[in-house]
């Protein structure tokens, strides 16, 4: 009997089939509950806002944490249904060594600590904000989110280079012009870690104007700089491109079959047919 | 013989053939009018203009309602042409809830209402602006804008993924950064909200410079945030690239073959499969 | 014996081949006399180096246009070559009146005008910086402008639509910023064209900072419009980029012929190989 | 005996096979020296740390010299294997003269010169930045740089056209800017040269917001600009990514085959035809 409420819970719980109700309910009301946390969270720091609707939203961060404890014990006593996680203890500690129940954790932990530990206001405030991690519980439900994973571990490789290129262009030019504005504005460019804030604002074309070469030859390199940023920018967008639309198109199961004959059209065709058969 | 006149009428009103020079000519004269309003709607804001010319505008206002009108009530009289619009009272009301007949009458009513309605200035002046909705009568004369449509719905999912990571991105971003620079900067980044406002502009690349991190932390978060952006733009850039590319290729009908049995593989097969031919 | 003359000027004139030393000799005299042109035109804007290098600028233009002058006759004298400018007056008429003839002609026209027509010193001015217009007779030796000329004229269709989308995007949006911002900043939003200065700032993300929203309903349009302006970016990027690869392809021959059979790759076998030749 | 010593360090210099631990260390050791320069070199322009680690700074340069001369020296020794240097003191001078071993050398001067000439302080402190050149090192061990260079080298075409276009789109821009803008902003506007930072600003999107239009035509043309710069960013961005996707695929071994014969269509088809196998 609790063997049948036990699985019926863990299909609930992690649900794949669209068809089962409860488990699609489920999972609506948790992703809803996330973004209005989120959105919590984000209101809260508004001072109008919060000193005026501030029990409303102690009440909120209650409820949330019940039902987040509540989904996150319910898992860790359902999670022995994976052969996996086995062992009622072992297979349990493992299984709360996950990176999704690690997540979990994480988004109860911040309001459970200040009752046991006594912190000091600024500790409670970055605790508060922690909260904001219970975005990451969302990875469970997304399946896109999973895509962009993959495509960014595939073309990790060309990522790496231009990171790396970039990195390279952004330590040259910014030390570049450290030496040339550094006479010129001795507080702006009072660095190169300081002259690196105004590389990565041109090379990303941010360009917030907090920072900006004055000198004849500062403006020249930094015109260069500036240009040369496209390439900063085209690069990595062409790579992840590439990588997103080969991604979907696995997804969209498009084998490429042609619908007359059913072989590959990427195949070329046997050889077979090709030589001159003479009998 | 009032039944051939609604169809001339019918035809000039929604010509496809571009031979038939009435209809050229009506559309050009109605996507002229159509520009010409937005024209006229933009430059009424100035001050020196409108003051000066207000009696030109009013004019033209009303010149060109009375044509907008006059095509409405014509569209509204022969849509029972249509077979989807046949039954000369449910047809008609049916045809005038269809999005391009909305707009149509949006385009128009902003000139009727203070008429039946008193009205204060605010209103008055807001209702100004919905000329501009005139702008959306374009749609029903534009293939192209059609075209755009067509690749966002085919790339629908690809970009959700994109709006989602973004916001996950800009939420994440913007909540670190007002946690690092509230202490420096309390009028700035007063809330996470005003962060966003930061983060935005980062992410986007738009840097209008009214917001930027000044503590050495806050600056190296918001190097990697606009470093990251780039890939915020790479991606939706690649993703309708892809999508446009497609649609394009549709249209200029290049189909592709397949290379084992030369047949279009976009076209699905007919129902005698073409290689069992025994004689 | 003129006749040879003639064909031998304008073969280096027009020397296509590049193994006709004189030609290239030609070719790279007129190129640099062109790029230095244009470095005197920007450099004489500068005040230090204008008043203390009056008479070299005044000599080296004078030297310039002696040469255009001389190679603009030649090119008259030697056109009637040419078949289609073949009769020795309405012919050269005619020749007079292409682009790249115009083009040569405004080259040296702001060098002589001045000398039959008295000007004032704002139109001198303005005349001076004609000279810049000397850049277009790049136009006839660089083949690389022209491939760009014909992307441009290819991909029009996708283009247009774009440039129609964005405008749409541009007047509607910056209307919505004038009735939001008109309030709070009177001054900065003061009518939907001042508005649209905010607009094209904000959708190519340039973001100069010289005009931002500050209330929340402003900044909270203000990000959608931003986000927005990464399409505003990706599609024409797209559309370009496709069109270049394939022009790209076209010039470098790559037929995609296959090596091994000699047969085009991207044609499908023929269908004779594939059906069962049944004797 | 000292022959097998020597081939032993020419190959943990120059090791290629992953397998060979000793070269592995060497390799990893360099490069994390090389990012420890360049961060060092970083760190010593912040006012506050360079005066509080000065020996430390001084000790940690005076070690990579160090190694940096042994590892210069070992090279200029073990370098006569290769075939191409042979001759003891030729082959030596030649290898002295290559890419790599220059920038090897550049890397430990700035260190030695000092020693031996009389320099004054503005000389030392430009040569204390050229140590940063020591990143260059990265080169030989950064098999993705090759790979960017790869992919530059073979795009060189498309990219001179863009590069030329841009600056003649620049060019133009800046200076009708100037010819606009002049006499309502003089000490902006100046001269071209200053307009033409304006146009770099403005054409890359980076918008520091230290320049622009304020009047009507100067915005007019300022968005026209704008709005055209964002084909100086897509037409390089696209450019760049199709080489990169078409090195990448080369790398991965994706080899295309011919639909009609089955061949690489990469590889150049051997001396005896295959389709012509006449038993």
């Amino acid at each position: 009997m609790i063997h049948k409420v036990k699985n019926r819970i863990d299909e609930i719980l992690n649900g794949v089939s669209t068809e089962d109700v409860p488990a699609r309910i489920f999972q609506v009301f948790i992703i809803t509950l996330i973004f209005l946390n989120v959105f919590a969270v984000i209101l809260e720091t508004v001072e109008g806002i919060s000193s005026r609707c501030a029990v409303a939203f102690k009440a909120f961060d209650a409820f949330s944490v019940f039902v987040f404890t509540v989904e996150y014990l319910l898992r860790l006593w359902t999670c022995t249904i994976d052969k996996r996680f086995h062992s009622p203890i072992k297979g349990r500690l493992r299984f709360a060594a996950t990176p999704f129940a690690l997540v979990d954790l994480m988004a109860i932990l911040p309001f459970y600590v200040p009752m046991f530990l006594p912190l000091d206001l600024r500790v409670m405030r970055a605790l508060r904000l922690f909260r904001l991690l219970r975005i990451l519980k969302m990875g469970r439900y997304s399946e896109s989110l999973r895509m962009l994973g993959n495509v960014l571990r595939e073309e990790k490789e060309a990522l790496l280079v231009t990171v790396f290129g970039v990195s390279i262009l952004l330590v040259v030019a910014s030390s570049l012009m450290y030496f040339i504005e550094n006479a010129a504005q001795p507080k702006s460019f009072s660095s190169i870690p300081a002259a690196l804030w105004w590389g990565v604002a041109t090379v990303t074309t941010v360009g917030y104007g907090d920072m900006y070469p004055i000198t004849p030859l500062g403006r020249f390199l930094g015109a260069i700089i500036a240009l040369l940023g496209i390439g900063a920018i085209a690069i990595p967008a062409g790579i992840v491109t590439t990588g997103f639309t080969k991604e979907i198109q696995k997804r969209h199961g498009k084998k490429s079959k042609c619908p007359h004959c059913g072989n590959d059209i990427n195949e070329p065709p046997e050889t077979r047919s090709m030589t001159h058969k003479t009998p």
